[in-house]
């Protein structure tokens, strides 16, 4: 890390020695002093090194005499693409399913579980078409104190049976509280562990690093992360580090949106052109959800849904994972129900997935093909 | 609620009867359609009548045909002002000190306690100032899982003991997990109860509800909760609406800034505009934090630096309480130390919270005067 | 235009008075009354009729008694999308090129002419390619007003030229005030006609209503709006019909990003997700500009550059349009030079563009199959 | 300007070539190299002098090898406040009134003129209470193309008879395109010049550089110009450097609040706070505009109006103009009428104001007081 200092900064003036006293105190950081000395100004530059990880850029730029403080050491340790031959895994396997920064996985699924009905209808019609994984969510975090919450433990056993029996192997699951962990473990271990979970941190979540904390501890269930409401990218990666931190490293990153006006009339302002900058600075898989980001049913004059536009959007830059809601009767869910895509539009929306997923490959093959230097 | 549904919407089209079969779901819920006929346009309306307060407009927006939705029930029942002679009191009391719209107290204090010598410092200082609050973070949310995180239930027994040996009646403390309240009181009793605390929600914990109705459902302690980043007023009014839902409802909502680069060069956009708005809105008092809002201790050429001003700003316009960062040694502080007010600034800072306040009483004054009709 | 007035609103109180007066103050509105008694509300809503889009919803939303205003009426009358029937064209054709909501074509060049060479190599190169389209920035807006503001009328006669002599038919070409309409149309008149232009609008002059109005007065070329900052995308998209209310209706619409940092590390906040909601909305052509929107040339760890991706993004959702700078020497380009393509990429980046609008193609077809009802 | 490279570039790699190549080749631009050498780690600093005022810091960022750009030069060099003796004035007069830093105006008026009966009203009242500045909008520009656009030139005569008559001294006036300074100043000649205009440049022209090259071109009358939307505040003060460096320094920079949902249920998001920022990083007296930012007549508990707060927010921290809608019948206002204060709140809103001013400058005094070292 670099502190640069404001122009003509004098080494005996008080708020230089205020400065000084503050970076001595700082454990395990040790800085030198540059100064490089013109005709009109004097430049002064401290570097810091040692244990920078634990500093941030606004605390230090809040220092007296400080005028920009320039990061040089590498972010996010653990899950991070480092630069100079970083060679670890940008991927992982759980319950026979291999997530990585070259897969594509489709989790279509239920925004809330309402019946076992619905649950069994959908389940039926994922394995119908070949799919081993989908969303289920029971622990539903709402706006309002007065809305419905979902159905939380009572309806897992179900879920996992049904999972099961129709050869489902990861569910993506939503948890709010990190007794959801324990509740989930249960219920698998009392049906037999039919299935696999996925665990979802939610937006509204990612920096209650508590709830990060004890889901990182676990091994269990790998973790799905969402990118938070109005807060940048480099923190909502910070937060999927916390994860990683504490041990669980089988983390993916999910983009949803992000909440502004700007994105009218889109529910969110879609960000799914985070997907290579994700790829390229960490190497965990991107899933992005276009339900939430769009929050409509509404089509384009070509007939195509706008969810099914910035689905394609995601993939054709390289997504990994998609969670998208269904609903055998939208018109019966107990929440988001306008913005789920009906049974009879699964055909057409893995179709379309595979097409545009195709039109990937071949553009990552495009990109490989040796070509003339600039 | 009233949904307005798209012109010319015909009663026997298939979206029409999604949407009736949608609506007829709902629990505890009942409509009413009301149609306009005009000469080129048909208008259909909705009323939706009963337990509307479940339903976010969001969800309803999205059902088909409808163009646009109308909430016209009261919000935040429990917190809200409603209108028609809502004589619910504006106010609480909690170890003595009242804490209402109509009241102002200062929290001075350590963004994080470092050492007992630090808080002793404060605290004799506050306590010769004639202070009863102060704020004092013992468990710090980082953005970095590799942070300095807060020394947590070790500090809490000095904490208090020296609170209490200084007169200090109300801490505000920010918890970030349910289990600190279990700490906070565990240490009150074991010190014998030498002072109160008041909880503190942070706002990367606004819409954590899990922790939200574990605070709520506890009424030993009152509650400070954040305005969270990226959200509306609304939603963080909501977020407060949880707390009192589950019972406790001692609760103070605090402005802190939304993070935006619309704010640049201050840390966050500072939002004390809404300090009269949420006093219309809801009964709660109504808190600013200037340090984390404006995150340095830059001074405008008139010698006034920018948290004072925008102190200033706060109680101008009738905040009832402030929590602002002091230390002894801001350069040994561990957290946030630059942007720290000085132990030798607080008796100005105590004369301009005087006179602002004595300004804005006269504003009140004057507002109450009669004057003739428009 | 639907006025909902508070619950309650009684019909002889002052603020009803007042808002009645108002109304009927506006010429070439009339207002019908509709009363909803309830057991324990009220509802009382002001139908409009008439001359409803001089009004703006934040307007009446200011007035009193009004809880919520609803525009039933259709927006953006000439280039809207309207329903029921609305079958007018979306495409115009300009210089023997054919712009609608069903072509695809590329504007690759020079956001800045630097000289004739750099002109000329990228002409050359274009011809080379089959493309008959190009950008070439002559008028510069800077945030700087110490900065290069672009070679302007000196340098379009040898830009006109050497395009039509390489056989390019319409230039995009960036205009910052109404004389340089003037100032084009002499330099092709001089040149003998070789070529065309479409002018562009920037997004600083997004609402320069004056500027759109004397653009929307002329029709001798068309004209590419691009999306404002910090504008709704509604207002953007009134801010083109302004050009059309004057009578040009040959206009493209841009999307280049949001400003916010929600965008970071990109330059700005991509928003191709609103590529299918402009052709829903409106008929116009929607152009998208990567370079701007991304701002850097960083590349994902599959070897495709940010700036193909986000391309590839529009493409797969219906771009028909794309502003990409490239340059032969980005080292010596004066403006915005590192976010430049190399000339060697062109070829890349044309059979990357082939590639995704196939898939595009595909995906209408498929969404055009007939399938079962849900 | 210095650029810091991202650790371990080494001097002889293809990018490093083509960063200095494109150095080399700004005009007036010398660079040094600096190169930290640590154990694990090579620093590599490039230092920029010259003209480095010309380049912005997304350019620079974007060169290959760039990791971070610092900026040490100083910013808008004929209004900005630089460090080290900058003892150039911070206020200027016109037609007898002079604005400064230090100095208090209200510009109470009409927000668009609509009969001469409402601006003699207007100005009769203002004169009875000793004001000599008002706000008369004859051109506006407004998001729709279909609404009322102002009287324009055409009631430029009357305005200005009635201002000299009642002893008006300097009228804001917003202008859209330069054409309108000659109708102003035609009116003025014609009528005697029996006031002054201070010309207002909107916020959707903030960064319409050809209309502020042209408006900083003229001396006659001094020009007040508002933040932009949606651009950072250093952008709109390098708007502000536009007129200054074409030579008009009788600038006056007014916020107005931001546009973003994030303000609601304001209009705006007040951005008041920043009233001692632009003091400190410019010359300029800074004036604020409650009307547009708040947009209602909500008033809090206390009885006063949201507007009357934040006009308190701005003046307690230092503002040094007021730009305040009122109408004789807001109910018959054809421009945002219903912000508009009523002609009976003068007397109150005066008052207010000046017990705000009082404290303000009580506050300076204690901040100016001889008080120990920290």
């Amino acid at each position: 890390m670099i502190l640069i200092l404001e122009p003509n900064t004098h080494p005996e003036s008080t708020d230089y020695q205020i400065l000084v006293g503050q970076l001595e105190r700082l454990p395990g950081i040790q800085f030198r002093v540059h100064r490089e000395v013109g005709t009109e100004v004097t430049l002064t530059e401290l570097y810091l090194i040692g244990n920078t990880g634990t500093l941030t850029i606004d605390e230090m730029q809040a220092l007296p005499c400080v005028e920009k403080v320039v990061r040089v050491s590498e972010a996010y340790r653990v899950l991070g693409r480092h630069k100079q031959g970083d060679d670890r895994p940008a991927s992982f396997e759980y319950n026979g399913v291999r997530f990585g920064q070259d897969t594509l996985h489709v989790f279509a699924g239920l925004c809330a579980v309402d019946s076992p009905e619905s649950v069994e209808t959908m389940m039926k019609v994922l394995a119908a078409h070949g799919q081993v994984c989908t969303r289920m969510g029971a622990y539903k975090p709402r706006t309002s104190p007065y809305a419905f919450q979902g159905f939380g433990a009572k309806c897992l056993p179900y879920v996992f049976e049904l999972a099961g029996k129709h050869g489902i192997r990861v569910i993506a699951m939503e948890i709010t509280h990190e007794s959801h962990v324990d509740e989930i473990r249960d219920a698998l271990r009392q049906t037999g562990s039919p299935t696999g979970v996925m665990l979802q941190i939610g937006t509204r979540n990612t920096q209650n690093f508590e709830l990060l904390k004890q889901v990182g501890k676990q091994q269990d269930f790998p973790v799905l992360i969402k990118r938070g409401f109005g807060i940048t990218l480099d923190e909502s990666l910070n937060a999927a580090e916390y994860l990683a931190s504490e041990g669980n490293r089988k983390v993916v990153f999910c983009l949803r949106g992000m909440k502004t006006n700007m994105g009218d009339p889109h529910r969110n302002f879609v960000d799914f052109a985070h997907v290579p900058v994700v790829k390229r600075l960490t190497r965990m898989p991107v899933c992005i959800d276009p339900s939430h980001s769009v929050g409509t049913r509404a089509a384009a004059p070509d007939g195509v849904l706008d969810i099914f536009h910035v689905v394609a959007q995601g993939i054709v830059a390289g997504a990994n994972m998609i969670l998208v809601d269904f609903h055998p009767e939208p018109a019966k869910a107990l929440v988001d129900g306008p913005q789920a895509l009906l049974m009879s539009e699964l055909p057409w929306f893995l179709d379309d997935v595979a097409l545009v997923r195709d039109a990937y490959e071949k553009r990552a093959a495009l990109a490989a093909r040796p070509r003339a230097a600039a």
